[in-house]
């Protein structure tokens, strides 16, 4: 299988021939200024030592998590990945976005097992060495927070910077144990229709996933982007579900119980359902739709100078894998495809990239994701003519960020 | 494009049918254990606050680089992924392998320009917004310094980690611009042949690259992971020379300079070079060569009961992608094919992964990887032959790993 960078780069060439206006902004260096004239500070004394677990430089250059924490209940809120400041697909661990319902437990995996039982052959009990010893699966996967972009549906554009609006969304690659695999070793009973799954977070996170998921692609994660998880990603054990609400990527594993009906618990009811204009909520609406959002320019950046700009942001849907992105620069009258980063992965973050050339002119940016079932990203308008106006959750709409002459970019609604 | 997962898992699934010996340890639960009878600890009490940046536990569940210094010059030496604690194929930031030779510098990017000049139409400095401005690439891939698995030269077989022997290999996203369209604004002279690459370390880190490698594949990356280089990545900018030897992915970029020929410095010449047996010296042996380890069962690892064992490992090659690993039990005498798992990445290390059922009985480990150009991992015995007793540099031998009647794992030659 090829990853395809000889095509794509061959693209951004081409591409880049287009943008035929661009003026890197490259300075000329005179005599003095050449390498062989200039002998650097950093090579008259030695560096700093070696470390046994790297970090980030502690300058403005190391992007953050911005915290939005519930001041009543402790340890409840998000932290929120920076996309505007991140390049690529993966998410580092420490910059993978968080939602805790009542704060990260420290779990002793030496008194840990994960249980499984309910409609089985025989309750079970798997040690963290025992999973271990399992045949392992790795996956590339975005997860995305059912509550992400709500920001959204708000009468007015808020002004914040776009991983502080649609940052609920990171992505790594996962390794861990098929729970279907599990489940076989148990023996689901012919009457188990779904499995009950708890966390073992103080707030008691429980929800409930169809049997036919379960034993589908769903992975009992143990290592994230190589790595064991840490606590703040589920460690010792984790689900990973992939393309369906964050949620039901239950951290912090205690039990699965397989049941013959979902046991409507309050993260099955009341949060991440949402309630449509004719008084019906959507239940179960586990598989994230098709999206995607522009990182770069996006708001609190301002464009540098005239000429060419890389328009790139991600994309992704629960639903297979990205098939095509459109960007526009005149909000919505017009689009052109992006180009796609290879290689395209199911049910992970896709990056694009389309370069433009900008004039000093006002322009409103916007991106459109479609995937490989033909599911096409949806305007805001029409989004909120579907989900009425107690929607809340689920919000993939269409994002629009306007360009200044000044090159200021802010969010808008068109 | 497919990521190939269900393949995969069908291809797991049935080998896992396979190792019918499979005794799980899964242990059964009695009723006073079952989740509905059992309250965790961790219930009750609110959880740890939220982190602008995560970090790893703090316990022995977090693996961490073993460093090995030199004594005499400060920061000259390595620190090793833990390459038998790690999992999937992507490696961590804070555990990707560093070879300094003099610390890590701390750049002042406010300050900082690349240069480019020599035989070029004009002499350019790029600053970091400069950069940021042009279109951005990403490739996952592979780096492994030269003198990785240095250790398989040795008469006798070293006792140490598999990390520790070969874990001067990671694997990581990397996004930056394209250092071909960056000679392109700078107008490369007919004249140009090499570039002569300085970094800004102490050690005065120079290598000479030919211009066709230069002007194809080598991106200034400029993100690692998703994230802003770190410092001892080489921030803020350091050159990614897809499948060629550690040593030329130049950190700290200082000033690449367009020549008619190498510049001979050092580390072209003395250092990554292998001499002989005939006396006479390898020039240039950038390309690594197809490769593969066993992670796990490995060294100081001990095999937990009979039965189902999955044998799993990287492998990697710096001429296209991996097309096959096989794996012997027996010291070579027979081999089985490994399950790679999707996406198998051009110049990126390649998880593969194979069931085997042990009953208690000697075994000999091997893996043996296959590149799409038809390259095969040599021997030990075939590598020494060929590379004579002098060489220190660009092993890929097969290792052996024995597992003893007792499931102790050492490290031996056969």
């Amino acid at each position: 299988m090829s990853d395809g960078n000889d095509y794509n780069r061959r693209k951004f060439i081409k591409n880049a021939a287009l943008g035929a206006a661009l003026a890197s902004g490259a300075s000329k260096l005179s005599a003095d200024e050449t390498p062989a004239s200039v002998i650097p500070d950093s090579w008259k004394k030695p560096g700093s030592p070696f470390s046994n677990y790297g970090q980030p430089r502690t300058d403005r250059s190391s992007p953050i998590r911005w915290i939005s924490n519930n001041q009543v209940v402790p340890g409840d809120g998000v932290s929120w990945s920076p996309l505007h400041e991140l390049e690529g697909t993966i998410t580092p661990n420490g910059l993978h976005f968080e939602r805790h319902h009542n704060g990260v437990p420290d779990i002793d995996a030496s008194q840990w097992e994960l249980k499984i039982a309910g409609l089985t052959q025989r309750a079970l009990g798997f040690s963290l060495d025992v999973l271990r010893r399992f045949p392992m699966r790795s996956k590339v996967a975005f997860i995305e927070c059912g509550g992400n972009s709500n920001a959204i549906y708000r009468r007015n554009p808020v002004q914040a910077a776009c991983g502080y609006i649609h940052g609920l969304v990171s992505c790594a690659e996962w390794t861990g144990v098929s729970l279907g695999r599990l489940l076989e070793e148990a023996g689901v009973q012919r009457s188990g229709k779904w499995v009950i799954v708890d966390s073992l977070d103080a707030a008691g996170v429980t929800i409930s996933l169809p049997i036919e998921k379960a034993m589908d692609d769903v992975i009992v994660a143990l290592y994230q982007n190589g790595e064991p998880l840490r606590s703040e990603h589920g460690y010792p054990a984790r689900l990973l579900v992939p393309g369906w609400e964050g949620i039901v990527n239950i951290k912090w594993l205690g039990s699965i119980t397989v049941s013959d009906r979902p046991v409507m618990s309050k993260f099955d009811t009341v949060s991440y359902t949402d309630l449509h204009a004719n008084g019906i909520a959507e239940r179960f609406s586990f598989e994230m739709k098709v999206k995607s959002v522009i990182t770069s320019p996006s708001p609190g950046q301002t464009l540098k100078g005239t000429g060419f700009q890389e328009i790139s942001g991600l994309a992704w849907t629960g639903n297979g894998m990205i098939s095509r992105v459109e960007v526009s620069t005149d909000g919505g009258a017009s689009w052109r495809e992006a180009a796609l980063q290879e290689p395209v992965l199911n049910k992970a973050l896709t990056r694009f990239r389309l370069p433009w050339s900008w004039e000093n002119t006002n322009a409103v940016l916007q991106s459109r994701a479609y995937d490989q079932s033909g599911n096409v990203q949806p305007t805001r308008a029409m989004l909120l003519k579907q989900k009425g106006s107690n929607a809340y959750y689920h919000n993939n709409a269409i994002t629009s960020w306007a360009v200044a002459e000044t090159g200021a970019v802010s969010h808008v609604y068109v």
